[in-house]
């Protein structure tokens, strides 16, 4: 049995930790502020897939008391990423993997800088769900995993094997996590943000929820834009989509109930935002392949902007 | 001697009809809401060419009420257009010209399409003012009228003579205003819309001064790409304008005492902000000449978006 430390035990690491102990795997989990609590009074879980409560889970305050661990989901926002060369070390042998379940692009290259290559993997989470207070999660929709070996930023490295993965996807999907496997990280990450790059920037810079960006004729046109752009992109970085997947992601954020993306909660709540990983990391593959990408500049410097003054008010 | 109507006596109208009234000019002032004030207690320019104040000026509510002028003075923002057709038809005699004070580009249009061709004049006015309380303007800096014949959205229509607005001009200098004639109105709209695309837009949408755009890395290089593309855009149009002047136009700007955009200003109070006057009608501009203009047209969507949305909550 893979022995699971998720770091970062927030809405997302809840979550997926949550239901892997409920199934009875080795979950050790590291958290910050709500450690004590959580020794104290377990973990909770509000899910569409059923509430469930853990009275005793295993749950750290350091890295240092943790064990090692064959699997570390890391759960934290790309924003600590300065955390990882103290947080993951004493986590791994030799033969452990991490799993980064972070938003953006490349997102997993801090990671690989950390441990080396051939061991980091990565998954796209299609996933609501918050923190509603110590030790209590709220899962309102979805939870897809989308999991590959992360290769670098060039798409060449080797990763962990599918093998490997396919172990770890077995465990999720026993534990009732929707979780698939895919060779093409890249090509999944450019998917998601054909999402992300939209509605996450648009919602902070228009200071709106994406059911208004939707409704009103202009900014509806920028949103498609925005993704068609996105594609253009990421086409051009030698990762292809079907145009039509274009519609398909206007069609389904229509269908969205009103939602509030997870940059403008970290936004309004004066979080960091992870306009790097999301926007930067985007920009920066444009620029290896000499790809234009205007509007995704525009918005990457009207974000830092935006992030910037938030401090310095 | 020629009679002046001043259509619209705020920030600008009553700056310039004011230097005209003081200088012995035969002036008649439209305004609404400060007319009986102003008959009452007279107009009062504070300005650092000097302060005065002009106990007696011709104070009108109506146009109803007022002489058929030889030269009318068009100071209302251009999102009061719409009122064109019944505010100039009355001042006008088979020989009077308008005089186009607004923001923008092809903003003489609308005053075309009400009184004909042939008779219509454009200005773009490098002033800092504003309207300080009933009848009491504050001139704090500037003030250059660079001022020519309007001739139509694809410049073929003849315009009114240059021998015409020389004579304008020529009262204006009189009156201690610095103002200047060219032949090239369209050329003259595309430089100033290089300071006006970028400032107004950027200045409502991050919610800044200019000078912290210009201050902030991201947001300053976000700047210059927009001047650098107003230019190309213009320079696409047939309106060439020299690579130099992308320079010109940040240090300018950096050089500008701390200053709010009208746009900001307007948005900030509550007004209809120009945004089909400035961006509008530049994109309209650059699709008839088949520009792509990415950055203005964001820059558009995002406008339209938060002028909307203001009025929704």
């Amino acid at each position: 049995m893979t022995k699971f430390a998720v770091v970062g035990t927030g809405a997302l690491g809840g979550f997926y930790g949550g239901l892997l102990a409920r199934a009875g795997s080795d979950v050790h989990f590291l958290m910050r502020s709500d450690a004590e609590f959580v020794k104290a009074n377990g973990l909770r879980v509000d899910s569409k897939l059923g509430d469930f409560h853990l009275p005793s889970v295993n749950v750290y305050a350091s890295v240092q008391d943790m064990p090692k661990c064959d699997c570390v989901i890391l759960a934290l926002k790309s924003t600590q990423n300065h955390l990882l060369s103290d947080l993951l070390p004493p986590l791994l042998h030799d033969e452990s993997i991490v799993l980064v379940l972070q938003n953006g692009l490349h997102v997993e290259q801090a990671t690989r800088e950390v441990v080396g290559p051939g061991r980091v993997a990565g998954g796209c989470c299609f996933l609501c769900s918050n923190k509603v207070g110590p030790g209590h999660i709220r899962h309102l929709d979805y939870g897809k995993i989308l999991m590959g070996p992360y290769r670098g930023l060039d798409d060449t490295e080797a990763g962990p094997s599918m093998e490997r993965l396919a172990k770890i996807q077995a465990e999720m999907v026993a534990a009732g996590i929707e979780c698939q496997t895919t060779e093409s990280l890249t090509w999944a990450r450019w998917r998601k943000l054909m999402w992300n790059i939209p509605f996450n920037g648009l919602s902070v810079i228009l200071n709106s929820s994406t059911n208004r960006i939707m409704e009103f004729p202009d900014s509806r046109a920028l949103a498609e834009s925005i993704i068609r752009e996105v594609r253009q992109t990421a086409c051009d970085c030698g990762h292809f989509i079907e145009p039509e997947f274009v519609q398909y992601m206007m069609t389904h954020t229509d269908e969205m109930v009103p939602y509030d993306s997870s940059m403008r909660l970290d936004f309004l709540a004066g979080r960091p935002i992870e306009v790097e990983a999301i926007y930067g990391n985007a920009l920066r593959a444009a620029d290896r392949a000499n790809v234009s990408s205007p509007i995704m500049r525009v918005m990457y410097q009207q974000l830092k902007f935006l992030a910037h003054q938030r401090h310095v008010k």
